[in-house]
């Protein structure tokens, strides 16, 4: 199928009455502003990183960052002191490595610490609704921005971030450390490789029963996390899923998103849940409003389709899904499985197991097989967040572009807010904002090379 | 969760502008016209059953029917003179049974035999698109109508169905044999055991690679199913999946759908595939515009959500996935997996293949203990086929209301022309009819009973 048909068959196609433009519009560009697409910087030797949030999050990617050479953890910040004073001990005494300025006086202090150091990288792992501020000031204080997942809660924050790092032409990351997983990297090689031919449909999900965290309070990912699921609904937490399938697809690379729907099922959950919180709690006393089980579904320019949910309560083992259908084959994960017409007599039986063997040794992604062992030995997540730095590390110090920018944050974040627009009107279709203004359509495929 | 909170809750939400009323209209019931919801007919000792299409399909429901008591098979209609002949063969021949009429004279000959026997019961296993208007003359010609999935391929032809069984009160029930599956039954004696807790989020699928049947010219489903692809866009045959998750969650009977999204990947598969049939084959000369997959989501009365997919073209292993979530656990299908918070220490982890033998002991359905290893040795998909027809002709000549009526038979259905309508407006949201009238709030759920 030629791109050029599903252009033409798009554009010939009437613009549903149905479409908030709101959600769609690409604002202009300011003068001096300009795509961050491809964006180099000069190789950074000797990088100098700074943390705001080392809680259950953050505080694992300071020991990521003390393995790795080249880099000099210059500040952390966090305004709970026993969490910003396991991080500083952390670095010092199990790392040996200089004692970093503590910052914590207060829920402002990251920005003192933003003036007062001259920083090539912050990594923030603070509530969702601080992302953006954060990463803004990051970036206009000169230094990369690092952000958790998602880097955006509003459809005006993500167009906020693309503009900052356009403006001030420094990256924006969103940490989808997914993207980094064995399992998507090779599925990932695999695209490239041609093993499913063209893509034709994809599953994303992240389904976590994360209930438990409602006993966190005062501290603690459910103390803020929580509060979500009373004031939204929809997919809050959808890029763990979406980011790998959207790297398979080439979003924001030869293909874009186009429209969407959502829809919630009821919320049951958490209201049952708090139920059996002690009457202390003040999660027991809470309304909660987001649906148990968030299904979207993504339409991109060239026609394609993709699934994503989100679940984060209901009664059920963990899966990220990640399923992805091209027309000679597919493969899904949770667990893995591949059905290919090329690589077996027929895709009419999945292979699993110790089956997946030789699909592993013909499509193990090279920079798994370059750093997948010590990544796998340093841990977090299957070895996926020691991966993610190591590679990241490895651009910034060679002047290589970054694997995800900010586009990819912007419009992979985008969906939660859409999705709740689109569940709040019965499932109602959104356009999705093209954050690259167009750009998607010149650019070439991410492929990661994994250095020597 | 208080049913009355739903009913609020959605009579307070704003009507999309999206929606198009057409196909959300309940014509008025005519004088005479009433609700067959639990509609029960003296007992028929002896049925007296004919044929219409004997293909193959239709050639093993007249097996079924030759293995059980109580039955005629008083004619048998195919126009196409070798499966007429065939078929008339097996029953008298196989079964040893009075040779039944035979009719095949031309395409209409149908209607002869309608006209010149007194039937009980026709079982029409034709092409899609003959489903309604042979449906409809069996019931008016007195006789009770079993018909083919899907029992109608437009929203029109699912209300005459719906109107055409008021008005005679014949039954019309659409042969969904996937409701007598084993593990599809066990799962509907789980939900009804309360192993779930409340229902929150079904999926369903007909996943099946069909390609093949493109070679099939003349005769055979192949020479009229493939223009299908080739004429419309949506989920052509959605019931299979979707039977099984609306008997669930009581669809018709206390639940109903309420509206309903879709979208469809691009068409590639059967485009690639006609360039590899030989040029005299017709199929590799048409255009085939049919999304190779199908998603669309479904909103009930109640909240809850349901993912509906369909596939038969794409190279992947068969599946009917049949997931449905609880607030105490999950049962998925293909491969059976069950997750609980009440029969296992957590829900965390799918309990399989032989863990599963005790949920089986627990909940085996008691219409599979009393006749699915009879089901099993006399075949079709499993037992299934056999299952349905032995149920059917039990309660027919029992004086039992069917465990399938117009109103599932319509609501199954429609799924497949609302799907289209939404596909071609980027989604839209759609009202799904309530064929019903309102009649589901006041009606219990389905419950099976084996008799004795």
């Amino acid at each position: 199928m030629k791109r050029r048909e599903f252009l033409q068959a798009s554009a010939g196609m009437a613009t549903a009455l149905t479409t908030p433009s709101l959600f769609a519009m690409a604002p202009q560009r300011k003068t001096g502003q300009k795509s961050v697409a491809g964006l180099q910087v000069a190789p950074i030797e000797n990088i100098r990183v700074a943390f705001i949030g080392v809680g259950a999050r953050g505080s694992g990617h300071v020991s990521h960052w003390c393995k790795l050479e080249g880099v000099e953890i210059v500040a952390i910040c966090d305004n709970h002191a026993p969490s910003l004073a396991a991080s500083v001990k952390n670095v010092v005494d199990r790392y040996k490595r200089p004692a970093p300025k503590a910052y914590g006086r207060d829920k402002e202090d990251w920005k003192r610490m933003l003036a007062e150091n001259k920083l090539d990288a912050v990594v923030i792992s603070t509530p969702w609704a601080d992302h953006t501020p954060m990463s803004m000031a990051a970036m206009k204080s000169g230094a990369h921005a690092f952000v958790e997942v998602p880097a955006a809660t509003t459809v005006e924050d993500c167009w906020k971030l693309v503009n900052t790092s356009e403006q001030t032409q420094r990256y924006c990351m969103m940490l989808e450390n997914v993207c980094y997983g064995r399992e998507e990297l090779m599925v990932l090689n695999m695209v490239r490789m041609a093993a499913f031919g063209d893509l034709l449909h994809g599953e994303a999900a992240y389904i976590h029963d994360l209930r438990g965290q409602m006993h966190e309070v005062g501290h603690g990912t459910g103390s803020w996390r929580t509060l979500e699921y009373a004031k939204r609904n929809g997919n809050l937490y959808p890029t763990h899923g979406l980011g790998p399938i959207a790297q398979y697809m080439g979003i924001n690379r030869g293909d874009q998103f186009d429209y969407m729907v959502s829809m919630g099922s009821p919320s049951m959950m958490r209201n049952n849940y708090a139920k059996t919180l002690p009457a202390e709690n003040p999660h027991s006393k809470l309304k909660y409003i987001c649906a148990d089980m968030n299904t979207s579904l993504i339409k991109t320019k060239l026609g394609r389709t993709i699934m994503v949910q989100w679940d984060e309560q209901m009664p059920r083992p963990y899966s990220r899904h990640n399923y992805i259908q091209g027309t000679k084959g597919a493969f899904a994960g949770f667990p893995d499985r591949y059905a290919s017409e090329t690589d077996a007599k027929s895709a009419d039986d999945w292979m699993e197991g110790k089956d997946l063997k030789a699909a592993y040794e013909k499509y193990e992604h090279p920079l798994w097989k370059r750093i997948g062992e010590e990544a796998k030995r340093n841990g977090g997540h299957g070895g996926m967040d020691f991966l993610m730095w190591w590679r990241t590390v490895y651009c910034l110090r060679n002047g290589v572009t970054l694997d995800q920018d900010v586009y990819d944050a912007a419009s992979w974040s985008v969906i939660g807010p859409l999705s709740e627009a689109s569940v709040a009107k019965r499932a109602a279709t959104l356009d999705i904002p093209d954050f690259t203004r167009g750009g998607w359509k010149d650019r070439s495929l991410l492929v990661i090379e994994p250095g020597k």
